[in-house]
């Protein structure tokens, strides 16, 4: 019998499992009663930088759920601080990046040779690992060069990525220099996390669905694949998530990842059809059917398992992070729900053998 | 030799063409200086409300492009007013419908009774059919019940669609009760569009991309198809568009329209095989390519048509809508290359034959 303190990790690897590893995007978040005390008292890069902070909520979180992995808290947007941007969290509004960049000049004094700046996320993972002590594997994480891209060119979250694309389309070079130095940085940053005891590191590209196939292996894949391959040959596995990816599973796969993580909008089983049944899987509830009924959460639950047909290699999770106003006893639910219902037809097919 | 004037109706009914038939969504919109002018005086809804206005601009933006058909100007959202709600834009932060319906008494107490209140589209229809006098067909075009429905309950735009989808999941008979009177509001529209002179009409479930598959299926489909027989059974065919909907297109193919639209984060081919080359094909350039260097765009348009292969039954247009600051030169550009490029190996395969 394989214990459950493996699961996650299995799982990644796309070995059995005693049941279905599960944990969620943003499980510690606004929906948690122990993280709003914490950010009544600390502005949200307070607690980012302090890592006695953010380890608390990461275990708080991991705890109180009772899922299989911990991922650590911070902001994607961290690594644009210490590249010579300022960052803030408008009321409301979400993300402020400054400047903004638009110009060749502008990408040529980024810098690209960060040190220890971002060191609090590792010293929170070492937090986190010893309050566990292996019982629960931290995931590290960051934002992919793409999102992080697309952050500092727009100042902000983009409804239609116009200077993005814009960027890509009429100054490639300039697009591809931004690349390089995000790569360069975010290598630094993972490595950090890994020697820091991440069991698993996930690549944000959240906002990577906005773009043509051909313009994501033009202008995206070359450096998501770098970073993916800098990662794993530490033998770390990465989870490679973005969102709205129905027409782009073939491309992602591409990048190399153990694990593509995809959002509700592509049914898992023609998800993981869609790229060999490679990878391992990652998803895929919409994290608003957590405001459904009982019974009818419990029904989207078996749903996703089925639809991920008892293969090794899948970790449930939702398919984007816990919307702020989620009932936490729903999350809960849904943890011991996956186990239950993963569990009960492994262990009779392993009868059966 | 086929004509270039019934291009347009051709394709839709996958017929031979000349050349290849293109429109864009949004045509007559903020990015052209004549449209400009014209809202530099009136409303939004004043000019929606006013035929000879809606006409006006209608007309001046397919004349200036060159273009194969000519939509009608109206707003999405025009039949929320009859039903009994209220509708206005706010600078910038686009449409507020208000009050928003969360309740069953809120949804029991809409109108679905509607006659004469939505004529002036129909008669600016009629205007710009008396323009072109065939010469170019006039498109109608209504949201979709879903999407529509989506703007009631959240009260506009939505990033989330909590509230639509709580709603769906909490209340079904509410729900279901919400899409009966809007397939019934939006039947009496489209039959009066169609009777005006409306060649084709398009149904925008704009953000009907945000559902999962067996959401789509059980709380959308139903109504959508129901809608767009009541259309084509008057032999006008229905273009049934929708964003980010690569893991949809065979359950918007069960709805039935001829013409499917697809956005560009689908590759045009691809989408094509998923619904087995049935229905004609609408799309499908990334909105945001009007804004590369001009010899980029031209090649971005032929890769357009090449993923379409050739096939009958492809009609060129955006993957959205044209963006206000888009460059008016490239659109133009756009629909003499479409033309261009698609009548050449055309004229050759005729002529092999």
């Amino acid at each position: 019998m394989v214990d459950s303190q493996g699961r996650f990790l299995r799982a990644c690897r796309r070995q059995p499992v005693d049941a279905t590893p599960v944990w969620f995007m943003r499980q510690a978040g606004r929906y948690l009663p122990a993280y709003r005390a914490v950010r009544a008292r600390h502005t949200l890069l307070e607690v980012c930088k302090n890592p006695e902070l953010s380890a608390e909520v990461t275990i708080t979180a991991a705890e109180q759920l009772g899922v299989d992995a911990a991922i650590i808290f911070a902001d994607l947007l961290l690594p644009v601080e210490p590249m010579g941007l300022k960052l803030r969290f408008s009321d409301g509004d979400g993300p402020v990046v400054e400047p903004v960049l638009r110009e060749a000049k502008e990408v040529a004094e980024l810098r690209s040779d960060i040190g220890g700046e971002l060191g609090f996320v590792g010293e929170a993972i070492r937090w986190v690992n010893k309050h566990f002590g292996g019982r629960v594997p931290v995931i590290g994480f960051a934002g992919a060069p793409f999102t992080l891209a697309s952050y500092m060119v727009e100042g902000g979250s983009s409804r239609h990525f116009l200077q993005t694309k814009s960027l890509m389309y009429n100054a490639p070079e300039t697009w591809a220099q931004l690349m390089e130095k995000l790569c360069a940085v975010l290598e630094t940053y993972l490595e950090g996390q890994v020697e820091a005891g991440a069991a698993a590191v996930q690549l944000f590209d959240s906002w990577a669905g906005c773009l043509a196939e051909g313009d994501y292996r033009r202008y995206v894949l070359p450096y998501s694949r770098r970073l993916i391959q800098a990662v794993q040959s530490a033998d770390v596995p990465v989870i490679h998530f973005a969102t709205g990816t129905a027409g782009l599973l073939a491309a992602m796969h591409d990048a190399g990842a153990a694990v593509l993580g995809v959002d509700w909008r592509i049914e898992l089983g023609h998800a993981w059809a869609a790229v060999g049944f490679e990878p391992a899987i990652q998803g895929n509830l919409d994290p608003v059917a957590l405001f459904a009924p009982s019974a009818e959460l419990r029904q989207r639950v078996a749903a996703v398992l089925k639809q991920a047909g008892g293969r090794p290699g899948h970790i449930f999770n939702l398919g984007h992070g816990i919307l702020p106003d989620t009932p936490v006893d729903n999350v809960r639910a849904v943890v011991e729900w996956v186990h239950e219902l993963s569990a009960a037809p492994r262990a009779k097919s392993a009868a059966d053998e």
